[in-house]
C-alpha cells in the first residue's frame, strides 16, 4: 500500500457560519478517508476544514505564513511555520495531491491559479466564479466524490 | 534625487506578433521614462517588453524559473536564475511597484493575485477579464499614463 | 496547554550504521517527549531518527527537496514536498525550534550557519567540529539533555 | 559572445575600514572586467564592493532581505527586493557564477555551505577558516585571478 492522498483546502481566512460549517464537512469527509488535510492553517475555512478533520480522526497540517506554530489554529496537529508570507501559497499547492478551494479572496486566487499553472486539479465550492480549468461542485458531497473519482484515475 | 521605479510585465511566454508589439511598445516607454522593466525573462510577452525596454536603453531585469541566465532572451541585461519554478511569480511581483499584465495564462493570474494580495496596482492590457481590482486600460498609451498616475500618487 | 516541540534533525544523507543507530536512539528519545521530529525526510540520519522517533510513537515530519512525496522515506508521517531543492532546508530550521546536527556535509553545515543566524539552539553529535555557538554533545543522551535544558529555559 | 559573467560577493554586513577597502578593490577589479556583481545589497562588504564596482562602470545588482529597494546601498543600481529574509541567501547563490567571501558571520557560512553544496567555487579571503573547499587567498589580486582562472576553465 501506499501513502496516504494530501488533499489541500484552500479559501478564505475569515467567514460567516455557513461557510464554516460547509468547511468542516468537507474536513470531515477527508479525515475520514485517511487523507492528509494540507492547509494554511489559519482561520476561517482553514479552521473550519481542520476541526472537521480531526473530529473524524484525520491528520491536519498548517503551512503557515509566518514564524510562529503558535499561529496556527486549534485544530492543526501539525504546524509548520515558514516566514515565507504568500510564498508559502505556492508550497500549500507543492504539498498537496488535489485541491478544493472554498470562498477566499487573492490568495485564494493566486492558490487555484498555481495549481492549475502545475496541472493540479482544483474542486471550487462557491468560490472564485469563470476560472478555465476548475471543476465546480454544488455541495460538498459532490466535491469529495469529485476528488475520489480524480484521485482513482490519476 | 530617490530610486527609478520598477515597472513589471507580467504576461504570456508565447503570443501573436500583434501582442508582442504591444509589448514592445509598453516596454519602449518604460525605458524611455528611467523606469527598470522587471519580467519573468522568458518568451512572448516578455522578449517583446524587454526588447522595447532595451530600444529606449532601459534597464531589464529577468527573474528565470530555472537555474541558468542563458535561458534569458537576448534583451535581458540582468538575467536573476532562480531555480524556483513558479516560486518565481511571487519574486516578480515583490521586485515591482507596480505591474502591467498583457495576455497570459495561470502563471499571469497567479501574478495578478498575488500584486493584489501585497496591495499593489495592477494595470490590464487585454488579459485576464473581469479580476476586481485590476485597472483595465484599453491600449498602451492609457495604461502608460495609468502607471505615471499612480507612481505619482503613491 | 501549550503544543509540542518541534526538534529538527539535520544530517547526512547516507551514513554507516553506527550513525544511523545514534540516529535512531535521538529520535526515539524524541518521540518519548511528544515532541514533533522535523527533518529532510530522506535517507541516513534522516531515516534513523524518523525510524526511531516513530518507534516510540512519534510524529515525523520530511520537508522534502522534490515534489514528490514518495521520496520520503518509510519512517516519515507527514511529507511536505517542497520542490525548492536546498531552498527547502531554510523551512526545516524555520519550522523547528531546536536542531540536533549529525554528521552531515554542505547542506548540513548551511542548516547548522542558518539556524545559529536565526538564533536557534543547535547541539552537535559528531558533527562539524568547531563552529562557534553549537553545543556540542558528546553522546546521544548528553544531547537529548542538552534540548531539555534549553527548551525549559526559553 | 555570451553574457557577462555574474561574480557573487558574499560577507559582512558590518565591517572595519580595511575590509571595506578591500571589498572595494575587489569590486573594482570586477567593474573593470565587465563582469556582474551580485551580492546582498546592504552594507559593510556588500557596500565596499559595489561602490568599487560602480567605479569602474560596472553592474551591481543587490537582492535584498526585505521588501523595500529603498534598504539597498547608494551603489546598487539593480536592488532586486525578496521578502525572504535569510532566504535570499540562496538567491544570491543561484544568481552567481562564482563567489568570493570576505569576512562574514552566519549568514556568510550558510552562503559558503550552499555555494559548495551546489558545486560553485567559493574564494575565501579573510573569511572562515578551513572550510573543505573554499579556495583561499591571501590577497585581492590573488582573488580575482583565481576568479579568473575557474572562469576561463569552467
Amino acid at each position: 500500500m501506499g501513502r496516504p492522498y494530501h488533499v489541500g483546502i484552500i479559501g478564505a481566512g475569515t467567514c460567516d457560519d455557513s461557510t464554516y460549517q460547509l468547511s468542516r464537512n468537507v474536513g470531515f469527509e477527508i479525515g475520514k478517508r485517511g487523507w492528509i488535510l494540507i492547509c494554511g492553517g489559519l482561520g476561517g475555512v482553514m479552521e473550519g476544514a481542520a476541526r472537521g478533520c480531526s473530529e473524524s480522526t484525520g491528520v491536519t497540517v498548517g503551512i503557515l505564513p509566518g514564524l510562529k506554530k503558535e499561529s496556527a489554529n486549534a485544530y492543526i496537529q501539525v504546524p509548520i511555520p515558514t516566514g515565507l508570507d504568500e510564498g508559502r501559497n505556492l508550497l500549500i499547492i507543492r504539498a498537496s495531491d488535489i485541491l478544493i478551494s472554498i470562498a477566499g479572496g487573492y490568495g485564494t486566487l493566486s492558490e487555484i491559479a498555481l495549481a492549475l499553472k502545475t496541472k493540479k486539479k482544483v474542486i471550487g465550492l462557491i468560490t472564485w466564479k469563470d476560472i478555465p480549468g476548475v471543476h465546480y461542485a454544488s455541495e460538498y458531497r459532490d466535491a469529495i466524490q469529485m476528488v475520489e473519482s480524480f484521485l482513482k484515475n490519476a
